[in-house]
């Protein structure tokens, strides 16, 4: 069967939580998002004169980690380099990177991989702040009968994407700890993503290290592994797709550190 | 074949022009994009008392309808009154649209189909302002050998995308008319797009309705089709691509009267 | 003596609360004031091929009604009509008011008395959302031996102004009552004025009306009286500054309804 | 006479340019200004349930150096120093200076004089980028019987606030040249202002040390001395008032590099 055929018979999955002011959104990144109609019907109904066309629309002031997003490589660095041994000093500008922004990200057209971690375990959701193991990712792997291969796009879920609406909650969700993140680049995944807000697992430090968020410490600046955060996998969960086309399709905001993104997952 | 693998297999179209303060904006859309990096790496580089990762991120300020961009159905009125007659006072909030907004607009996985007017016509694009007809896009869709069907996405290219850096000429594109814009109607597509500002011919004014911009107060409001701004469409043309799998997924900010997109096309 | 030198002679009193994200805000106008410095000195110094000069410089989102500020008669009306009968409709535009705005507000160069209720009572702070009457406006002036004059800058003292650290306390300050309102409004004052977020008793309905937040119902449409909100006043307090010279310059922002303050108070 | 009579019978001179998306803004502090009226009357009526009173507020978006402004001493360094020898690195944020920051000037009441040196040639204004010069300061000054004084608010006049409207000529306006601005801070001055983006001559190179914008290089990191900018002196100038209280009252925008101002000359 052709393409196009193949994708308008397949069920799509919508991975994007809706925005709006007052989603959680990650201390740092706060005020967040705001949206304000100004341009309202009214103002350009003028029948008489005119057509009985108006028109409306508005401004966005949003940061571009809020909401559903992935994160560019020049989001983070190590010891200020940023992947691939890029200086900091060479890159960073008032209006972005010049190099590693989000406009040098493809669009992810990909194998996708759901490791149900919450679902495997029997639980609505995992522990507040509970950090998943390597150990548990391949027991789930086993579990749900998949194998996570090299350019997948893998995400894993710890059911706190049912609780967008209780910021309070949401910001304390598990995540994956660094066992986990180095399984993940291992399998030579392009991208990991979860439904929390960092991937990380929140208060966990990297006893080598010292670093706090080890997934934003290693697969951006060392492995140029992308990170989407805020991912709704409920519904497939609900579904047991554990395997399907994925597709992120970020902006180019040029020299940005990231992009807000509605992905898909599209199944046969 | 499989889904998946098709995928991968496919070729992608990247039809998002990149977005930049000092790219085109509709004068109804100034000041329209803007981001800003405030929060830089060596904000947060502390190594000797926390780790050696650094964190950098921004604000952006931008208005919908700017770079290549979706309009929701809420976009536009005719006689206050939104595509399903809902008038316009039951809808409208200083937030946003509580119905026909942007978040309604489901993930657009479609059959596209490019009508390359301006190669038909052997131009490297069409003259400023110029008003396709429905004559020409039906001629053009014989040359090219392909048929436009219900609930595709129809691309028509007027050949201004390559001037995406020189905004004065860009604003002047040319465009499609009354009659173009009835045809596509009348087939029965989703959605439309352009590679110009409007998809509409600037200055023609409808002289039944003395509507200007026929397509905003048609598609939108009559008949609930969208119509996707400032499409990227050399390359598919270049190529002769003149069918393909189109995928464009608008963000769901809530109330929103459209949302910038990356879209993409799919070729086998 | 001349007006120069007695100003220079005059001891300054700083009416204006400092201005940061994480200031307290009223829900309406959520979120209300940020500020990012995204062009850093490093970023414009190139000593080697331009000189040892360099220059930063920021970008604030803010809502006018942010801090310390004032109303202009535009931010209220009554069934639809701002001050003077002006119908909401001749005025509103996208960009604000084309009538009464709060450029039309001219330096506020006016006699300025004060009424520290708390004060007067003893008490550090009234209580949460007490309401002054009249009756101790009256009182308190007689107390504190000073009368309120036409075309004077009345100040109410709540003391709430230090708790400016403690947004969830602020939002409940005492404020003024309906009668303390109408009281006011009697003797011809230019503006009012408070240490609390809106002049008005928090949660008080005029029985008459039904309207919440009386004064704005009353002073901006009914009396062309400015409101001046989130002032600083337990110096003034203090010192025992029942009347001053009051100085608050609002800023011209076309069609805005307020504007941000600094006002001061001289005193001989 | 007392303070409070005097000021009231003072006539008072607005020096601040009006504000609105469109004015003039330097190329560094786009897109500068935008207002957005999104919270509309209508929104809030509703006198079935509610009261008559209906409410109307916008969202501000806006660079500090734009309009009528003062630079606070932290918007310039010289080899990454500011005033006091602070070195960059300590005081710069994301969200703004820990030292020198707008919200450190205090409430500018001081003696103010201008120096109309386009009236004293005769010209509407003068030509074109030209930079004023120590000996026509001096000249100016002797011409108008001033002198000026340790601690006054200096002012100086090209003729341009009067091409308020027209962005491209405003900003090729005269300024001061560095012998002016010597000359000024010999004075001992608390803070210059002119009636042009920048108080400089524009394309002026200091031979000494390639600074362009010597004031800027100057005054702000070398002596403390503030720079306002874009002042409306036309009236000032045509009724000849060379000396006056000048009053201008920056907002405390906590770490902010500047602050927009409505400044005013008072005489009695």
């Amino acid at each position: 069967m052709d393409l196009v055929t193949l994708l308008q018979n397949a069920k799509i999955y919508d991975l994007e939580q809706p925005r709006y002011f007052g989603m959680p959104i990650h201390p740092a990144h706060k005020p967040g998002y705001y949206y304000a109609l100004h341009r309202r019907h009214r103002d350009t109904y003028r029948p008489e004169t005119h057509d009985p066309r108006s028109s409306a629309s508005g401004i966005l002031t949003m940061m571009e980690h809020t909401g559903t997003h992935i994160d560019a490589l020049c989001h983070q660095a190590c010891s200020l380099k940023l992947y691939g041994d890029v200086p900091v000093e060479t890159a960073e500008t008032p209006n972005g990177f010049r190099k590693l922004g989000i406009e040098t990200v493809p669009p992810l057209v990909r194998r996708g991989v759901l490791l149900d971690v919450a679902g495997w375990k029997g639980l609505a959701r995992l522990a507040l702040k509970y950090g998943i193991s390597a150990d548990e990712l391949k027991a789930c792997a086993n579990a749900q009968g998949v194998e996570v291969k090299p350019g997948d796009v893998l995400l894993v879920r710890t059911g706190y994407d049912t609780l967008w609406k209780d910021e309070t909650t949401y910001l304390q969700a598990a995540g994956v700890s660094k066992s986990g993140t180095l399984w993940a680049a291992e399998k030579g995944v392009a991208a990991v993503g979860a439904d929390n807000m960092a991937w990380d697992a929140p208060e966990e430090i990297d006893p080598e290290t010292g670093a706090t968020l080890f997934a934003h410490f290693y697969l951006l600046p060392k492995k140029g592994i992308y990170i989407i955060e805020n991912l709704r996998l409920d519904e497939l969960a609900h579904d047991k797709r554990w395997t399907f086309a994925f597709i992120g399709l970020p902006m180019k905001l040029q020299g940005a550190t990231g992009s807000p993104l509605r992905p898909i997952a599209l199944v046969q």
